[in-house]
């Protein structure tokens, strides 16, 4: 195996970072890590590009409508292509009686070196830090809504559950992203139910239409359709 | 709606975070806090808790087994009930090769008031920075292996898929979780499947016994079982 690329640099209690576009690591470099390990873990941090309330700088307060609300979520989906700080996904939360934006999200897996943080779950971390507690929904706190561009992969379904949303908008379907190649991985055929059985609400197709061609443009324009399955080690 | 506590406290950049035992928030301090949104967003950071590493210094380097493996895990789920850092659930993401341990993991749900943050997740993230990569099936590393002392529920099951891990090892069943109370959330029937369609292999029932009574002791000594559905807000 050849090595191309090996770029120790990032967070200074980051063992090893290397570039998201290096294509291969020394085996050696990895063995030598794990051999000096000292059991000290890195701190994982996570912050929302800069082009993201720079945006919102200049938006309305208030979201009343699904359509609206939906399109505010679209742009970041679209924005978050354009800056080059992720995929083609966006989401936020709302509170469900002002219909305020109390934090938005977008895809940050590559650049955040972690394939966790997708645009539902960075809106969810976000919101839930902004308001202090681990439940959107704890007593005392008004309802919120989960906004986002595309229905929600299995992990992010999940998520939206132990979240405490009372509310979940999705624009494009699932199908809409395994057209491109993403997959939806493993989701129960009837979740809006199972949603609905947890109290959550579910609106789905709210500007769908422009939701999908985002991904579809993504594509076009060979952005990268990662998954977990890309590696091929054994 | 009476106001209890109001905490104001936490990371600098938080605009409000209050003590996760306080019932009552008041609802004007929300809408101010709302009403002056400057779009200034938050940092989330997670660190491990001080003493995995403590406990982690006197331990093994090399765990051969899956029994040896889960016993690390199911022994983390236990000290983060003892400790006060979280829920009763531990993971860890291993080397496959050399069954070195590369990043443990525990619930962290209260402590770093995010939903998202359950022991597998935790052990994911903390991995995907050591090895700096959002892939840890990536071209050139080793293959890993995800071990958990309770099999995942919906949102750690989606996450395992993305994650880069090929092989999954779980402790006690998500009937052992359900019984104390944990939601499952919502998984396919088949998900062990799911995972193998991805090249995941699936272990199960890996010193189950150990680890639903780690659950058991939980729920005994009145840990809270919380989960997305106990707000009462509409």
């Amino acid at each position: 195996m050849s090595v191309t690329a090996i770029k120790v640099d990032g967070p200074p209690n980051c063992l090893l970072c290397f570039d998201s576009q290096a294509k291969f690591i020394s085996t050696k470099a990895i063995n030598e890590i794990m051999n000096s390990a000292t059991h000290t873990f890195p701190r994982f941090q996570l912050e929302l590009p800069q082009w993201i309330p720079d945006f919102l700088q200049e938006q309305a307060t208030t979201f009343p409508t699904h359509e609206a609300r939906m399109a505010l979520v679209t742009t970041l989906s679209k924005l978050n292509i354009e800056q080059g700080t992720g995929g083609p996904f966006g989401a936020g939360i709302f509170r469900a009686d002002t219909h305020q934006l109390v934090a938005p999200g977008v895809n940050l897996v590559m650049s955040s070196r972690s394939s966790i943080t997708h645009a539902e779950i960075v809106a969810i971390m976000m919101a839930q830090q902004i308001l202090g507690s681990h439940d959107l929904g704890a007593t005392g706190l008004p309802p919120h809504e989960l906004v986002t561009s595309c229905e929600p992969c299995a992990m992010c379904l999940g998520a939206t559950c132990w979240s405490g949303v009372h509310h979940l908008v999705c624009g494009a379907r699932g199908y809409d992203a395994e057209a491109i190649g993403f997959d939806e991985g493993p989701k129960p055929q009837n979740w809006v139910t199972a949603l609905e059985e947890r109290g959550i609400t579910v609106t789905v197709d709210i500007g769908r239409q422009e939701a999908a061609q985002v991904l579809k443009n993504y594509v076009e324009q060979n952005g990268e359709v990662y998954n977990g399955r890309q590696g091929d080690s054994e």
